[in-house]
């Protein structure tokens, strides 16, 4: 018997016959005699329209009240999850976010949790039921609702699950778990059956967008052993689990790319000290993230080459930022694309492995691709390349890593 | 300045540019110097979406769980008041049942209100706020959200008026107040300024639609000026208050009708002791509500004709009912219509006027209507006759107890 805590996202639960698959999913964990509880998500479009609501009420709005609006899309699905329990004889019982309580900061719109209370899901357990939970939301100190922002409801999972000391916590997505890159440009991926948090931190944010970033640094912190699994297939999935429980590391786990990069470089920037921080700054007051930097030696020690990338949707205002700084930054020329793909090997094993960037960029100068930008951690090497070379890309890495399944 | 609790429903927060309207009316209020808290109910159509989710889960369900799913609506429109509110500069907060809480018993789907906090609505009036409240909606002891049933928003803001003590409370609709009578059959029927609580309740129980039952029993017991007017018109509409406010009482306020009736006669049954309990023993039992009911005079001391009515809804029911119980009641025949009509003479000065039976039953003989059953109260004459003369006789009544409005 486990304690296990399952979480279904929107399309899981969009209509009613597919709350009744939700359903009978939860069913068989607690006929399998599983202490179980749920969180949801609101019905696929529903926060959409909520939300929209919201902004036609006005552009600029409280968002105390936007919380309180939005949130009304999960209290439906966990009443009408819990009355699809009971009608097959599963004892459940609905808890919104106030009823528990998730308690969070006042941050609306985009709260943390900081305390989740345990007494009436303990009841739950121990009295058989399956308490269906709310997901995306909480109340805050204020004692008003406040929501977590966009893919809450796998952050609330992994908090509940670290609350109740659940044995694992199951997000069913619509993939069946995360595999060693994107499926749809290399066919011979695999599933892998486990991956650890920093690497699945490190695919999250890559865009392999499988599982909120937020929820696995908080699986992390709290060692919640956390599955990604499939909604309509019921097959075991991938655990994102602590490094130590996976035995035969890898060296390589996976090739994630990112296609939603844009390229800047300013050309010839006078080179003084204090010149990178004029750069950065007015991206940073615009609330732009500046991702790599590269900066080229400087020949004359009197100008240089600056590029770096931004998130390719604030791209057309980075450069009018730039622009409008022309005359105090000084540079010759201001360089933009939004034509290139961030490719990234990762893998936790390569800390202890020389030569993993090394072989990277050997693979891509044997396709004749161009490197533009580079950037490493400790468990990532990242590249910049031209956008038309990300499936010939990814797929040598994939090969040469020794990632490709078996025949 | 007045403190004023204002009630907007469904069809009057249908869509944004609806909600918007009422933001502009309760804005009017506030610039006037009242103190202003508005109660609303779900966008229209919103509940039976909901109540339509529930259904389709499990035909029984979870009464808990469908006023979980239920409330949703509420929540819905008190953010979204809010949020127009603010952004025409009135400053507002939202407040869902258990946040102020609106307490009530756990007869979850038709609860009671037992207990209304004021203290954060006295705030909100204190600093110059307008409290938005989700109408429908408690908080049980159980701790779990509450609804009131049907209708149940007009409960919740005389509940609200009564507990923070407002001067009135004003009942927004799709009519701008209680007529004489139904203006669609009389175009003559006048508007009423005043009429008393009573009064109120006999038009309200009787089909004259416009306030619920519950909400006026609140409103008389609580002594709470509430005023009926519309959604759409910036006029003034009708106020329902004590027979003291009312100085110069009319013997009759309005003639009411009300279609959905059934009747039905057993014929020759066994006239005996306990047998007329043994007819409504069973109707009680199938929960069918038996309104007005005449025995004739028995001619031989053995057998007796008993007609009674049911709501028309119910007749089959009814029928089925009583054939089952045939042999038992010992009666000849079952004989039963629900072609005909109640109609109604209301009004509270009849208590000091003889006559106004009286004047009923000739104005009826006069046109050549039939009267089948009657029915009378303190303040109210009812008779059952053919459906087909029901707009002939409300005419003929409607002006014969002077109710006709001048040329």
């Amino acid at each position: 018997m486990a304690r296990i805590v399952k979480k279904f996202g929107g399309t899981s639960v969009g209509d009613i016959d597919r709350i009744r698959n939700v359903a009978a999913r939860v069913k068989k964990a607690v006929d399998e005699g599983h202490e179980v509880a749920v969180v949801v998500s609101a019905m696929s479009g529903t926060t959409n329209q909520l939300v929209g609501y919201c902004r036609d009420a006005a552009p600029l709005h409280d968002a105390r009240e936007y919380d309180t609006v939005v949130a009304a899309g999960e209290q439906i699905t966990v009443g009408l999850l819990s009355i699809c329990l009971q009608e097959m004889g599963v004892p459940a019982r609905s808890f919104l976010g106030w009823q528990i309580p998730i308690k969070t900061n006042t941050v609306h719109g985009s709260a943390r949790i900081e305390d989740i209370g345990t007494e009436k899901l303990e009841e739950c357990f121990k009295g058989g039921r399956v308490a269906v939970i709310a997901g995306f939301q909480g109340v805050a100190e204020d004692g008003r609702i406040a929501t977590l922002g966009r893919g809450g409801s796998d952050t609330s999972a992994v908090a509940v699950a670290a609350a109740v000391k659940a044995d694992r916590c199951d997000i069913y997505t619509d993939v069946d778990g995360v595999y060693t890159t994107d499926p749809r440009i290399v066919p011979k991926a695999r599933k892998l059956d486990k991956i650890t948090y920093e690497e699945m931190l490190e695919m999250a944010s890559l865009g392999a967008k499988v599982l909120q970033t937020r929820s696995v640094a908080l699986a992390m912190k709290f060692g919640v052993r956390t599955q990604v699994r499939s909604s309509f297939e019921d097959t075991p999935g991938t655990l994102v689990v602590d490094e130590e429980e996976i035995v035969e590391q890898e060296v390589v786990s996976g090739i994630a790319y990112s296609r939603g990069e844009a390229k800047i470089t300013l050309v010839a920037l006078e080179d003084q000290p204090g010149q990178v921080s004029h750069v950065f700054g007015p991206l940073a007051d615009a609330n732009i993230n500046v991702d790599m930097i590269v900066q080229s030696a400087s020949d004359d020690g009197k100008s240089t080459d600056v590029t770096f990338t931004v998130p390719e949707d604030d791209l057309q205002r980075a450069v009018k930022v730039l622009d409008a700084a022309k005359d105090q930054l000084n540079f010759q020329e201001l360089q933009y694309t939004g034509d290139v793909v961030k490719v990234s090997v990762v893998g936790v094993g390569m800390r202890s492995h020389a030569g993993v960037a090394r072989k990277m960029f050997d693979v891509l100068a044997e396709k004749g691709i161009n490197i533009q930008v580079i950037s490493t951690s400790e468990i990532k090497v990242s590249v910049i390349i031209d956008a038309a070379y990300t499936e010939l890309a990814v797929r040598a890495l994939h090969t040469a890593y020794g990632l490709d399944a078996a025949e």
